[in-house]
Parts: structure tokens; C-alpha cells; sequence
């Protein structure tokens, strides 16, 4: 076995059977390697920044995913990684060199785009003939801890060397002690607390914690919430959900519960004010417990090599359930009846709503898509991913052609919005090639929507995008599909209907006016706009540990795994106050 | 005035009236300065990448270009600034960051992307109220004496904040005394050489030095060649133009001339296995003359903060013209008729250089592209583009796109691949949206076919893309397009034809078999190929100074300018072994 077959063997064992990304310089011995194992496939994409976003899509439904990049190629995935990065999506970035000889003959700086890529990865490597195993073992084990991406460059001669291929075990256990004590720490919290709550996010989803995370919520009886991307880890009929908590928006439920808690858990939370809306404006939260994938803190303690999935597991065994009452949300549209009206988000969102059945995918595009969907009422075991903390526009098409690869025995629904669409619209084609299914759905409010709003006019062109027939685009390509454009709401209604019957990929282009967007996005842009525009000096958050309590934490705790604290932290302190909806770019 | 509309004046200054890119995430402000400038335009990308290859065409035509990028959108865009700096294609990338305050207080890393992009940029710059002035006019002026890229981001609060906007020439002289004494020792040699001969490239464009250039070689009389990025600077019927010297390719009288010189004069050359085609296999050239844009070095003595203008100007004075007769290179195709029959590369060439007329700006893909482009014969000012040191697979498309909007006098003439037009069509609508006309000549030969002919097995599906109706594509925008698709010689011949009498833009798709490429793609491909597939030790350069050389060079020559100096030959030693024509990406 060659040391490109290893590394393609090694992501076969984490559950990666495809691998995205572009042929060529230097990278042909790694394809060929794919293509040589019966289990794993090749996907070619358009270009880097789709392949990227491809393998973060796939990442996210397999829980791993890979990249494979040419020389100097990765330069144009390094956003996709980032993004990775920000929000725990672990790909690993393999990217062909030239050969040792080569690099060695002209002084090449080996390490130039390994620096580059360190500042946005959890571990990289320069896989050399005689450090190979070691390194590549190392770079993976790192991944399957931290659920961060990595970064491997091989010279195209070393790809070729034979490796001893015996088996190691990337999998890692808690420290016993550090778990033992922050789950009776956090046992003994619970057991007093009054008016305990939990809020439970997407890195739960990531840690690969669902099925203890489930337990614990079920067990402690506790009410349960969630921020934005942890829609739908707890089914929304659970008698102890207390709807979403996305700041002060449309949940008084949650906000009173988790307001007035005198005992939050957080577990595996995303701090970001995109998941959270303008959480600036959120009372105190006295979250005083905190369940993260590689670490725990109470009461300011921070306990280190703690599993996420055994220290839930450990704290549930512990519990006495709780006995609260709660009032149960309104969750979810209402659904109206379609009609020769034209369409509004209104509409969009409420018939969206009752379309998607248990065991879908949904992919939302950051923005006005991910508001509409963000207010739904959902079946169980819809599995849906949102990307608030890095909001990069064009992120969900190539996304969703990770998830279709993923796991094909699923329905996929694609939404975004024609700004977004226009930004990675031909892996459309690289789906169609692959003969996958997706349901595609392109709110066209012709513009950057949600950009519109926060201008000081919604008219400026600045936010104009060229009209296209969105419909027609899908049937370029050589590929079976059905597409078709929705300007009334009975048009949409049938559009969704006839999906059902058909057995290819769907695509529906659906127009609205130019400022329609769910009520979600107009009321936080206009509570957020004056200030954005006004730079007037932020708020001093008080809910939110101090960079000094966090060091001190640190300090007052020895052992591993700080670094990857306190990058957790700082990334959720640097996005506090980015107070505008989207990235473009 | 304010910052923004200082570095929007300052642009403007330098010829830029027009500005590509992406609205978003604290960038409004610019983009308003850009609107409230009554010479200066916003123009409005699909994505990062395409908006900076659409900069870097403009910079390309205009000599300087801007990007503006939202926060972290700039991540998108990278590859195209580390294109532009390998070829000195200077593009400031202007960011939009958070304001101040919100720095501040998060503790964010003001340096994070900027230390990201001090690798790739001549120099970066975080603009703060007390430095905005020194910062802004270091930083392009270090643009403009370099032709860089260069980085500048911006808290949104900053740019509000008025500045003195008293007039700062960015331009800079010779040091005198260098450029004396290197254009004595440059004459000196030239005079006593027997067979003296120019090879001109492409940074003689960059560093705006045509004129000068043109003068040396029409005074001095001496034979002149080119690599391939400097074709056409001199006209091809220039009764002392020996033909481009692409290696041992194609073009005996060359290589007799060069290989054969007692004194090569390298003005403004670009070094690439693309540029010069596999010069490992060129003989010895004995080039003790280069003339570079911010210095020159003669007898392994180097000269700095000599300008690449002024010393031609001051060389052509000292010289006595050379009496030295010249066999004429048979250049170009000869033009086949046009017939029923299917196409192939032979023709299409053959007649896109009969349609290239005085003036046209002719912007061609790396790959096989470049190669049906590179043995053409042209009419006089006819503008190429090519893009041979990054070889970014996508470029072409933007890149039309800024070259339109830089001379929308001209015609211009996007000759691309179907691989490369997938990796960024989506500008092809940016293109119609703000009614450009460029001619795009897709060739369309099912899949990625430079690579398909380095693999192992020609094909090899790792290759394949997914097939499109690319002229059907071209009219899904809303906006006014002819397109058709061209099967055989006489569809081509008509399609050009037909071009001529249509007033807007013309997207011609032309089917070609699956492995047609050009003569002298195959040609370079099938002498590398082994070499590049059996990884053997690459032969030792003897033409090319070596690093000790330059080092010896620098530490003898005390002063400022070689940090410059450095980099421009460590660049051209980095990619020297690049065996493979194209970089996917």
C-alpha cells in the first residue's frame, strides 16, 4: 500500500467514501488512489471554492469529508476551510505537490501555504517518505478530536512510497477523573437549581453526541431550547421544548425560561449573532454550565479531555428528573390556502414547512432563506444545516451537493436565494452529472435581499444582481431534471407537488417583490441597522465570560487542550458583534 | 472629504475609474464613495473569485485595478491576488472590516488577514484615523512602483473620518546615478557583441515601458524575440523580429538567434514552463543583460531603483545600430477554407487569427488556449492577455469582463476552454448586465483536455466534466446575447462572420473531439510527460543564474530594492519544474 492509498484508507475508515475536489498538477497519484479502492469515488466539482464548500457539505451529513486540491489550487478552497474551521466542519485538505527533487532542487518554501493554512486549521502536515505514517496519523487524530479541518501536502513522489498500513486507532476517551468530577459538578448544580434550562446546539450535531445528548434531555426532564443551527436535534413535539431562543425575536416562551433560569446548560452552543439574532439585546443568561466536544466548565472550572457524548452520558446516570410545568410555543406557519396571488415569504415558508417530511436534509442558504426556515414547525429527524458564524453567500448549492453524495437514500431540499445561487450556480451541473436528486428551491427577489435592507436605500444598485431565467439555467446541463418557475402561490403549491412524482432532480425558481423577505429578517435588520450604521459604542455584555474570567479559567486549570478553548472562545467573541446578516463573497 | 473618497480619488488618479467586487458586510461606505465619485463606477461580481480576476483584467488594460471585498470575503478572492502577484498585476484589494470600537473591545486580531496577505502582497495596510493618510499613500505607492498587489482594510467607522486630501504623486524616479552606469554598461556590451539579441516580455506591459521598449529595439537594430506573454509588444512584421522563442517549439530561427548569442538582452521576462515552454530542454543562454521593471543587472552586477522606461530610454541614446541580417520566421497559420467537415484546433486557429484585428484585446485560458494562440500571426496592437506563472483554470472569463470595462473602445476577444468557462461562467451574466460585448469563443472539447493528455489513461473520467448547452447557457441572462453553437468548419467560419454585424455579445460554443488540441500542446505534453510521470532528478539549469549567483549579486550591491529583487527570481525558480501546463483550481 502507497502512502496516497493509506491516507485515502484511512478517511474509508471515518466514514468518507467520496472525495471532492479538481484534477490537476500533482495531485493525479492521490485520484488514482480513490479510484483504485472499490469502496471510494471520485466527485469532480467546477472549481475550488465549490469543491470546498462540497466537501463541508458532505462533512456535514457523514461527519467527515475530504478535499482533494491541485498545487496552488487550495488558495481558492482556503475560505471553505475557514468556514470549516469556524463552525467545527472537519475536511481534511489534500493537495498534490511536485515532487521532493523538485521542491528540494529550487529551494521551494514548503511550508509557505502550510502557514497559510495553519492560522484556519487544527493540524497540517508536509508528508515526507520518512515521517509519513507519523504525521498523517497525527494531522487525522486531531481532526476526529477537535471536528476541525486539516490540511496534508504530499510531493507527487511521496504519494508513491509504500507505508506500513497497520491500524491505528483515532479515537479518544475522556480524562476519567476530569469527567467523573465536572459530571458530579454538574449533577449537584442541576439537583439544586430552581428553574433549571438547557440549550442545546449544532456542535452536538459535530461531537457525533445526538443520541446521549437525547437521553440527558429526555432524562432530566428538564424544558430544553436551542440557538438556531440546533433546530430539530430535540423533536419539536417533545413536551418539554420550549421553542427556539434566537435573542428577543418571536419566543417569549424561551426567552422568560431561559432569562429568568438560575441554572443554564449549554451544550455544545455556537455563539455567533446570526445563530443567536442579536443576542446584545438578550437578557443575562447565567449559564453557568457549559458541555463543549473536548471540554466541560462549571461554575468558571474548566475540566479538559472531556468528552462531549461521556460526560452527558455520566451526568444523565446522575440525575434526579426535574419536575417543571412548562407552556408550550407556538412553533411553526400556519398554512394558507394557495391562491393566484403572487408570492410572498409568507406563503414560501408556510408550504415549505408542510412539505418536508422525517428524514429529509434541508439546506439553507444564510440569510432571508435561513429566517424562513428558522420559525418552522418540523417533523422529526429532519436533519438541518444552517452556516451562521462564518455566512458565506453561495455556501448551500455545493453544500447540498456534499449532502446528496452523503447520504443518498435521503431527500435533500436545497434553499437559497438568487444572489446566493449566482455565486456557486454550476455545481447545479456537477449534481446533474452525478445523476443526484436534490430539490431545488431559488427564491428570486432579484438582488441581495437582505443587503437591501440595511443600505441607507433599498433601491441602490449596489445590491442588483443580473436577471436570469433561473429555471432554464437548470436545463443546460446534460442531466435529467424538472424545473419551473412559481410566481403565484397555487404555482408554487403544484410546483411542490409535482416534485413528489417525479424521480430526478427537481428545480423551482420561486419569485417574490424585491423587499419580501420572512417578518424575521425585517425585525432584526431594523433593530440592529440604526445601530450598525450609527458605530455607536456597543453595549458591554455582562452573560458573556470576560477574555479575563477566561484566562483565568485557563490558568487556574493545567493540562492539554487550552488552545482549543480559548480559539473556541475567541471566535465567538470576535463574531459577537458582527451585526449584519451575511458575508457576501 | 473622507477616507473612503480619498482612496476612491487616489485610484482614480491612477486611472482606475471602475471598481469590482461584492456589497456586504461593512463595505457599504465604500461602495457609497464610489457612487458619490462622478468618475468612478461600482461594478458588481457573482462571487470573490470572479470579481478578482475581473480586477485583474481591468489592471491588466488600465495598469491599475481595485477589489473591494466585504469582511472575510476577501478569503474568496486570495488566489487571484497571489495571480497577480506572480505576474505584477497590481490590484488593491480594499476590505471592509467592523468598526473600531468593535475591535477593539473583542479583541479582534486587526492583523489576522492582513498577515495572510502580507505573503502575497507587495504591502498591506490596517487603515486607523491617525494614519489613514501615511498608510493609504505608502501602500499605493508601493503599488505603483512595484506593480503588486497590495491590501488595505478598513473599520467602518474609519472611513467616515475627514481627511487632508492634499495631492501626493505616487510616481518615482532612477537613482541617477545606477541608471548612468548601467545603461553605459549596457551599451558597452552590446557594442562589442557580435550577436546580440533582445527577448522582450510581458512586464514590459506591466511596468508601462512599451513605448521606450519599441524605440530600443527599432534604433538599435538588433534581432528580437519574445516569450510567450510577449507576443505582439513588437509588431510581428518587424523586418528584425525573429519570432517568439517558446523553448526548442516550433521556431528554429529562435533558437538559432538566442542559443547562438554572445549577448541576450532580456527586457521585462517573465520565467514559467508556460511562458517559455519546458526551457529545461532550451540550450544555454548566455542573458548577462536583464532590464527589469524597478532595476537591471548587467555582468552579475545589479543596478536598483533603476526604472525599466528610463533606462531603455537612456540605452537607445549610448547605442550605435547593429548591422545584423536576420532569416524571417514563417509565422502564423495558413488559413484552411472553411467546410463541412468536423472542427479541429488547426482550423479554428487558423481562423480566429484571420478575424483578430488592429486593436482587438485578445484575452486567451491558460492550457490549450494558449498554445492555438501562441503560433498565430497578427496584425499590429493587438493586446494579449495570458495568464502562464499561477495558471489559474476560470481566469479568462472575469478577466474579459474587466478588459471590457477597461476599454470599451475596443473589441475583445475571450478565447476559453469548457472546463475553465464552468470553473466561473456565472460573469458571463455580470458581462451582459452591464451591456458589454465582448466576443467568447468556448471551445468545447468535453472535459479537462491538457489534463486528459498528461494521464495515465486519456480516459481517464477523473477528466470529465459535466456536458452543457453552452450557448443556450448564454441566454438564460437577461440580456442582449447571440449565441450558437458551432460544429464544423463552415458553422465557425459563418458564426465569425455573423459577429461582425451584431452590435453586442456574441458567445460562440465550438465542439471539437475529445483529445484535439493544438500541435504544440501535444508537442509539449508528450516531451514532459515522462519526465513528469517517472519523477527522475530534474536536469541542472546552467542558463539560469543560480541562487548563490544571486545572492553574490545582492550582497555586492548595497541599497535598497532587493527584497524585490528576491522574490521575482524565487518565483521564477519556484515554478521552473512545473511540468504540468495547468494549474485546475
Amino acid at each position: 500500500m502507497n502512502i496516497a492509498e493509506y491516507i485515502i484508507k484511512k478517511m474509508e475508515e471515518l466514514g468518507v467514501n467520496d472525495f471532492f475536489g479538481l484534477p490537476g498538477d500533482y495531485n493525479f497519484n492521490i485520484l488514482y488512489a480513490i479510484k483504485n479502492n472499490p469502496n471510494t469515488k471520485w466527485f469532480g466539482c467546477t472549481n475550488g471554492l465549490n469543491a470546498g464548500y462540497a466537501a463541508n457539505g458532505y462533512a456535514r451529513i457523514k461527519g467527515f469529508g475530504a478535499l482533494i486540491t491541485p498545487y496552488r489550487g487550495e488558495l481558492t478552497a482556503i475560505e471553505t476551510i475557514a468556514e470549516g474551521y469556524s463552525e467545527c466542519v472537519p475536511v481534511v485538505n489534500i493537495v498534490g505537490l511536485p515532487s521532493t527533487n523538485q521542491l528540494e532542487k529550487y529551494h521551494f518554501d514548503n511550508e509557505a501555504y502550510m502557514n497559510t493554512f495553519s492560522h484556519i486549521t487544527a493540524a497540517s502536515a508536509f508528508i515526507k517518505k520518512d515521517n509519513a505514517k507519523q504525521e498523517i496519523d497525527r494531522v487525522l487524530s486531531i481532526m476526529v478530536k477537535e471536528r476541525k479541518p486539516v490540511y496534508i501536502a504530499i510531493p507527487s513522489d511521496v504519494v508513491k512510497v509504500k507505508i506500513n498500513d497497520k491500524y491505528v486507532d483515532y479515537n479518544w476517551t475522556s480524562n476519567k477523573e476530569n469527567l467523573n468530577y465536572a459530571a458530579q459538578k454538574i449533577a449537584e448544580k442541576i439537583s439544586k437549581a430552581k428553574r433549571p434550562v438547557i440549550i442545546g446546539d449544532v456542535l452536538i450535531k459535530r461531537f457525533d453526541a445526538e443520541i446521549e445528548y437525547k437521553e440527558f434531555v429526555k432524562q432530566s426532564e428538564i424544558p430544553v431550547s436551542n440557538f438556531l443551527e440546533g433546530i430539530n436535534i430535540i423533536d419539536m413535539d417533545y413536551e418539554k421544548y420550549i421553542g427556539g431562543y434566537f435573542g428577543n425575536y418571536r419566543n417569549p416562551i424561551a426567552q422568560k425560561y431561559i432569562e429568568n433560569s438560575d441554572c443554564v446548560i449549554a451544550v455544545g452552543t455556537l455563539y455567533n449573532n446570526q445563530n443567536l439574532f442579536d443576542y446584545k439585546k438578550a437578557k443575562k443568561i447565567n449559564n453557568e454550565i457549559g458541555i463543549y466536544g473536548t471540554y466541560a466548565y462549571v461554575d468558571n472550572k474548566l475540566y479538559d479531555n472531556v468528552k462531549m457524548s461521556e460526560l452527558l452520558e455520566a451526568v444523565t446516570e446522575l440525575l434526579v428528573p426535574a419536575k417543571i410545568d412548562i407552556d408550550r410555543p407556538n412553533t411553526g406557519y400556519k398554512l394558507k390556502s394557495s391562491e393566484l396571488t403572487p408570492l410572498t415569504s409568507d406563503y414560501i415558508f408556510s408550504r415549505i414547512q408542510s412539505y418536508i417530511k422525517e428524514n429529509d436534509i434541508v439546506i439553507t442558504e444564510i440569510g432571508s432563506s435561513m429566517h424562513g426556515v428558522a420559525q418552522m414547525k418540523l417533523p422529526p429527524n429532519v436533519n438541518l444545516q444552517f452556516q451562521t458564524q462564518w455566512g458565506s453567500i453561495g455556501w448551500a448549492t455545493p453544500a447540498a451537493f456534499g449532502a446528496c453524495v452523503a447520504k443518498p437514500q435521503s431527500r435533500v431540499i436545497l434553499i437559497t436565494g438568487d444572489g446566493a445561487q449566482q455565486a456557486t450556480a454550476m455545481e447545479i451541473g456537477s449534481m446533474l452529472r452525478y445523476g443526484l436528486k436534490p430539490i431545488v428551491i431559488v427564491i428570486n427577489n432579484n438582488g441581495y435581499a437582505v443587503e437591501r435592507l440595511y443600505c441607507r436605500d433599498t433601491k441602490e444598485n449596489i445590491n442588483d444582481i443580473v436577471q436570469m431565467n433561473y429555471s432554464k439555467f437548470a436545463r443546460v446541463f446534460d442531466g435529467d431534471v424538472w424545473s419551473t418557475k412559481a410566481v403565484t402561490s397555487e404555482d408554487f403549491d403544484k410546483a411542490l407537488k409535482v416534485t413528489q412524482i417525479m424521480n430526478k432532480m427537481c428545480y423551482i425558481e420561486v419569485c417574490t417583490d424585491v423587499l419580501d423577505t420572512p417578518h424575521l429578517t425585517q425585525d432584526i435588520i431594523y433593530s440592529v441597522k440604526d445601530n450598525s450604521e450609527s458605530e455607536s459604542e456597543p453595549q458591554q455584555e455582562t452573560w458573556q465570560m470576560s477574555d479575563e474570567e477566561i484566562e483565568k479559567i485557563i490558568l487556574a486549570t493545567p493540562g492539554s487542550g487550552f488552545e482549543y478553548e480559548t480559539i473556541v472562545h475567541k471566535s465567538l467573541i470576535d463574531n459577537e458583534d458582527n451585526n449584519e446578516v451575511s458575508s457576501n463573497g
